[in-house]
C-alpha cells in the first residue's frame, strides 16, 4: 500500500494539485522511517521544485519535519528566548557577535546552528577554529548553559527534526535546494523546534546567496515570517546584501578574530551595521528597552565580549585566544591579488569567493569533508571602491602554497574593474515584520 | 567529478537548457553502469517531465540507451525485416495475429515484445499461455528461427538495451511514465536493436490507452517516425481508438483463443482493421505487392495459421491448442455482468477493465509478480450500442469466484449507460508517414 501511495502523491503534486495534510505528514513520515525510497523522494521534490507548495502545504511540510524528532521544552527559562537564523552567506560571522551581545542585554539565545556546505560557511566550523570548542552538548548541557549565561551555541543534534537532515542531503544532490517552500520549511523546523517566543532571520540577496533575485528573496523571508507567526513565535526578517562578502576577513579562523575585534568596537562597519539591526529587532521583540543605545554601551564595556568569553570557556574553548590571535590556527604563508587595472570596482563574483575557500579547503563539497580552519581571505576592496592598478584586492592565506597560487590566479576573475564610476551596495535592504 | 556533473546536468535541465550529446550520454551510460544513484536519476527524469526534451536530446537519449546493449546483426538474412510495435492497450493481441501473417507474405518479423505492466497486457504473457511455449531464446536461436520461417517473438533478453530495462523500471515508480520524449526513446531503444529495414508503429489513444489526449498521441506517434527516420528505419505509425477493448476477449489464453480464431477468418471485425491496416504498411515498406487481397488470402488458406503453428512448435509450446482449445488454461467459472437500465453505452473506462484484470491475478502491479493465464473478459457490448435492461455486457472468467464475484461488482461503474444513441468509435483515427 504504501508503494501505492507514495506514486500517487508524487503524480498528484506532479500534476499541480494541493496535497493535503496526512499525504505530506505520511511522505515525511516514511521517508523519515526509511520506508520511502531516495528515489521517490527525489522526484517528489523535483515536482514540488516545479509545481511549488502553496502556504498551507508549506506549514504542513514544515510541522511533518518538526515533529520527526525532539521539540525542547524551555519553559523553565524566564529570560525570553529568541534566536537568530541567516540563509547563508560569504564572511557571514554575524551569529558570534550577536549571540553574545544580545545575551548580555538579557535575551536567552539557544541557537542551533550548521555546518558550512558549498560556498557558504557556518557558524559551527568558525566556533570550532577554537582549539578544544565543542558544539556537540547534550540537551540537559545545552539547558544548563543556557540558565547559567543566557546564551548556548550548538550543532543540530541528531534528536533536532531528523527528517530535515535526510532531506537536505537529498536536496543537496538532486538540484532541489534552491526552491522556496523547501528552503522554508527546513530553517523553520529547526528553529521552531528550540521554543522560542521570537525570532529573526537575515535573509541574504545577492551573488553570495542561495538567493540573487530580490523578489524572491522577500517571498522567501514572508514565508517564514507566516509559519512563525502561524507557530505562535514572532518572527521578524532582515533583507540584507551579499554581493559583497561581509566584512573584511572570510575563513574560519580568521572570522573569529573579525567577532572579537567587533565585540571590542573595532571591526568593520558593515559587520557591526548587520549586527546592530538584527539585534535591535531582538531587543523589540525580548521588550527590552534601550536599543542600539544599549547594544553600543554593552560593546563600551566589554559586556558582550565578556560573555563570548563565557560562551568559550563552558563549551570547553581556549579563553585565551581572546587576549592572543596566535594562539589560533592561523595560515602563515599569503599572497596579495592585485588589481591589473585602474578603475571602480564594478562587480565582486562573491559565490566564486566562498568556492575559491572551498578550494583551499576551508569549505566543504561534501557534508563528511574535513576542513582546515586556518585558510582564507582578507578583503581590502568593496564593490564601488576605487583602485589603482597594482593595488591589492584580496589577500589570500593558505600554508598550502601551490593551492594558494592557483587560488590566487582563479581570484583574478571574481573581481570586475571598469572605468565608470558605480555605487556601493546598500546594506540593509529592508527590514520585514 | 562524476557527483558533481550529475547534478550540473539535472540543474540545466530543471532549468529548461538543451543537453548536450555528451551529457545524455554521460548520464545514461553512468546510470547503466550503477555509478550515478537512483535518486539522481529520478531528479533528472521528473526534470525532463517537466521541460520536456527536443528532438535532438531525445534521439541522443535513445541512441545511449539503444548502445548500452548489443545492437543485432541481421544482415545475412535477405528477406526485409520489419517489425510492429503498440504503446499498450487493453485487448491488444494484434502482434500475436501479425507476426505470422505477414511472415507468410514474406517479411521477416523479428519481434522482441515485453510483458504486461498495469492495466495493458503483454504479448509475451499471452503467448506463455500455451503450454511449453518459450520466449527467452538466445540471439543464435533467434536468428536460426528467423531463417528458418521468418518470425520469431520472444523476450527483451539481458542483453538489448539494458539502460531501457533500468530506466523504466525507475520512471513505474517516481511518476515520469507518461513523458513523449521518454516514452519515444524507450520504444525506439529497444525496436533498433533488432537491426530493421521497416516499422509500424499502433500509437493507441483513448481510455485504455497510455495517452488519453488525441493531439499528444500524435506527437508522440511523429517523434517515433521522426528518430526512426533519422536512424535510416523506415517508421510509419498509425493512431488506433483504445476507448473500447480491442476484439471480444481479454486475458491471456482469451487472446490466445482469439488470435487463433482470426487466422481461420472467425474473429471479430475491430482485431481484423487493426491487424490488416498494420499488415498493409509492413508490405508496403517491404515492397511485397498484393496488399490487403494477399493478407487476406494467406488467412483463407490456411497459411498464416499455419505460421502461427510454427512459431509455436519451434518456441516448445504444445501445437495442439490449435485444433483444441481446452488445452489452454481456461477459468470454468463465469459470471456475467448485466445492463442495470436500458440505453446506449456512452461510455467504457477501458483503464479500468484493465486494472480489474490485474485484481482479477491476469495482470501484474510490479515486475515481479507472477500471473493467471487462465483469466479473463469477454466483452458483449462496445461503446455506441444499444443495450437492454439486463442485457449482458461483459462476462467475468475467473477460477476465484470471491474475486471474481468482487471484480463482477466493480465492473458496473466501467459501463456508462445514458437514453441518448451515440456513435460508435471510428477505429483507425490516423495513417502517419
Amino acid at each position: 500500500m504504501v508503494y501505492y501511495n507514495s506514486i500517487e502523491i508524487i503524480r498528484k503534486k506532479r500534476d499541480g494539485y494541493k496535497l493535503t495534510q496526512k499525504e505530506i505528514q505520511f511522505l515525511i513520515s516514511e521517508y523519515t522511517k526509511n520506508k520511502l525510497s531516495d528515489y521517490q523522494f527525489a522526484a517528489f521534490l523535483m515536482a514540488v521544485y516545479f509545481q511549488g507548495m502553496d502556504f498551507k502545504e508549506t506549514t504542513d511540510m514544515m510541522s511533518a519535519m518538526l515533529h520527526s524528532g525532539t521539540v525542547l521544552n524551555l519553559s523553565d527559562i524566564k529570560r525570553p528566548k529568541i534566536d537568530k537564523h541567516s540563509t547563508g552567506g560569504v564572511g557571514d560571522k554575524v551569529s558570534l557577535i550577536l549571540a553574545p551581545l544580545v545575551a548580555s542585554c538579557g535575551v536567552c539565545v539557544p541557537m542551533i546552528s550548521g555546518r558550512g556546505l558549498g560556498h557558504t560557511g557556518g557558524t559551527l566550523d568558525k566556533l570550532e577554529s577554537i582549539p578544544g570548542f565543542k558544539t556537540d552538548l547534550t540537551v540537559n548541557q545545552f539547558k544548563n548553559q543556557l540558565k547559567k549565561i543566557g546564551v548556548a551555541m550548538v550543532g543540530q543534534t541528531v534528536e533536532i527534526a531528523p527528517a530535515d537532515r535526510k532531506i537536505y542531503a537529498l536536496r543537496d544532490v538532486t538540484a532541489t535546494v534552491d526552491s522556496i517552500p523547501l528552503i522554508a520549511a527546513s530553517i523553520m523546523s529547526k528553529k521552531l523546534a528550540e521554543d522560542l517566543e521570537g525570532l529573526v532571520l537575515d535573509v541574504k540577496c545577492g551573488s553570495g546567496a542561495f538567493m540573487k533575485e530580490y523578489k524572491k528573496t522577500k517571498e522567501l523571508a514572508q514565508t517564514m515570517i507566516q509559519i512563525g507567526k502561524r507557530s505562535g513565535v514572532k518572527t521578524r526578517a532582515i533583507v540584507t546584501d551579499m554581493n559583497n562578502p561581509l566584512g573584511d576577513y572570510i575563513g574560519n579562523s580568521l572570522e573569529v578574530i573579525e567577532t572579537i575585534e567587533v565585540l571590542q568596537g573595532r571591526g568593520p562597519n558593515d559587520v557591526l551595521e548587520v549586527t546592530l539591526a538584527l539585534a535591535e529587532v531582538m531587543l523589540t521583540i525580548a521588550k527590552i528597552r534601550g536599543g542600539r543605545k544599549l547594544l553600543e554601551k554593552k560593546i563600551v564595556t566589554g559586556e558582550a565580549l565578556d560573555r563570548f568569553r563565557e560562551i568559550v570557556k563552558l563549551q570547553g574553548g581556549d579563553v585565551r585566544i581572546i587576549d592572543d590571535y596566535s594562539r589560533l590556527p592561523v595560515a602563515k604563508n599569503k599572497i596579495k591579488v592585485r588589481a591589473q587595472k585602474k578603475g571602480y570596482l564594478q562587480n565582486i563574483d562573491t559565490f566564486n569567493i566562498g568556492m575559491l575557500l572551498v578550494a583551499l579547503g576551508g569549505g566543504r563539497v561534501k557534508k563528511e569533508d574535513l576542513i582546515d580552519p586556518s585558510c582564507g581571505f582578507k578583503m581590502y576592496k568593496k564593490i564601488g571602491d576605487h583602485v589603482e592598478k597594482n593595488e591589492c584586492l584580496i589577500e589570500i592565506y593558505s600554508d598550502n602554497e601551490s593551492k594558494a597560487r592557483i587560488v590566487a590566479r582563479e581570484m583574478q576573475r571574481v573581481f570586475t574593474i571598469k572605468k565608470k564610476p558605480c555605487r556601493h551596495k546598500a546594506l540593509i535592504r529592508e527590514i520585514l515584520t
